[in-house]
């Protein structure tokens, strides 16, 4: 199995966790974890990669030349490393078929496996919408990009490579960002959206990107099914999207305690990263 | 690490998910599973023994006489087995001299080493008390029982077994049980708080015995220092005590999450159980 995550040394605590949850929610699985970033020590990087080294995970670094992204407009919140989730195509080995990429705010907690080998067909992405709540904003999305599709979310990515070698190019992300930077509000879900909404695979959210605030709408939506013995039973990737963050104080939503052990044990799976 | 646990064949489900939680939240410990019991089946045991083995553990059934206890008296609450641990010492093999004992209604989240070094001097046990909220219920017990003690909760249980060889007599304990059995409420817990209160080791019930129901109170009487983050740092063993149960339907304290998540993962780990 290969992951892609993409971010600058801020998040390094943030992806230890997630790699945690991912060695213990697939217990003797191999992974390539492919990092693309720019500017993370080499320091760093050779001590997350030993770290990694000892559950079975091989660190591949991938150092992104920053004057790529010069002129496309980053945040604070929404930084230059969005971007390299869709142009991963066009900078990694091009030996791998696909990848999985995931967001740092996201945690595992079931096999990735049916995931990984999802039949992506000839589509360039498979990728879950966060229906339901958000069905409004999906209308108002779908109005405002020009999509006749589900608004998806970008966080958790199944990346058809050999596909996107040939149909994704950067031109033409960069003029889509230089002709729309004013009305862009999440940059790289937009450009996905926008470009690429006729080519993206749908998953189902409850299980591959399950909003973690929104516990009371899927246990709607799914007239009750989705209890939390059902969520802890089925859905694999949580998504901590939103301003509202499990490792900052005072998350209160009710997955928090779950990512807050996996903060715990990335202590004891990464002796070697002091946080 | 040497654990031991006594249970019958309706909790062996318990046992793999407490010990799936002991194996995920102290990586590279190996530890002895002692399994004191009646009448679980060989292949049952075979199977437990070869999943074990595969995480690191090794499995060593001890088959109890159940003649031995015929007269002691039971419930399907409070079974036979309840008994085991305060007569472990007379059981078990002779070359160990310490064991810690664990209810299958516990849940291990951080590293027990601390827990396993403690010093337990002279004392037959080190335990804890469930204290704040049950304080009436503590001095109810108290009087009750005639000691002078906080009532120690008999769930989790480091057992000086050197010292418990020359100082716990079965006699004793079946004596005790004879001439009180129509005023024992929780027979284990109480003859260990009436015939050995001044023996045992007091132990802080929010690291090593966290009463799952109380998390305000936890919170209240640490002046808000023992939140969520504090609990997922510290805490060690959850016990999940009472008649809720986090495996049921239903059961909406904050930690059940938890034990669903390892419920779940105790299938990945412990392929060769069908659960």
């Amino acid at each position: 199995m290969d992951i892609l995550v993409s971010l600058d040394e801020n998040y390094v605590r943030q992806l230890c966790v997630l790699l945690t949850s991912i060695h213990v929610s697939n217990p003797g699985v191999g992974a390539g974890i492919y990092l693309m970033h720019r500017g993370i020590s080499e320091k760093k990087l050779l001590r997350l990669s030993s770290c990694l080294e000892a559950v079975g995970f091989r660190l591949f670094p991938v150092a992104v030349d920053e004057r790529m992204f010069m002129n496309a407009p980053s945040t604070k919140q929404y930084p230059q490393e969005m971007y390299y989730r869709l142009l991963a195509s066009s900078m990694l080995p091009g030996n791998l078929d696909r990848i999985l990429y995931l967001d740092p705010d996201t945690l595992v907690v079931n096999s990735l496996e049916k995931l990984w080998k999802t039949d992506i067909g000839g589509f360039l992405f498979a990728a879950a919408a966060h229906t339901g709540k958000t069905e409004l904003a999906n209308n108002i999305n779908r109005l405002r990009l020009k999509t006749e599709n589900d608004y998806f979310n970008s966080g958790v990515l199944l990346i058809n490579l050999e596909r996107c070698r040939k149909e994704v190019r950067a031109e033409d992300i960069f003029k889509y960002v230089e002709e729309h930077s004013s009305s862009l509000l999440l940059p790289d879900q937009d450009i996905l959206n926008a470009l690429y909404w006729d080519r993206i695979r749908k998953l189902d959210d409850s299980i591959w990107n399950y909003d973690a605030r929104n516990y009371s709408n899927y246990l709607l939506r799914s007239f009750g099914k989705a209890d939390t013995a059902w969520v802890m039973e089925n859905t694999a990737i949580f998504h901590f999207c939103g301003k509202a963050k499990p490792w900052k104080k005072r998350y209160n939503y009710r997955f928090g305690v779950l990512y807050r052990h996996y903060m715990q044990l990335s202590r004891a799976y990464f002796p070697g990263l002091s946080f």
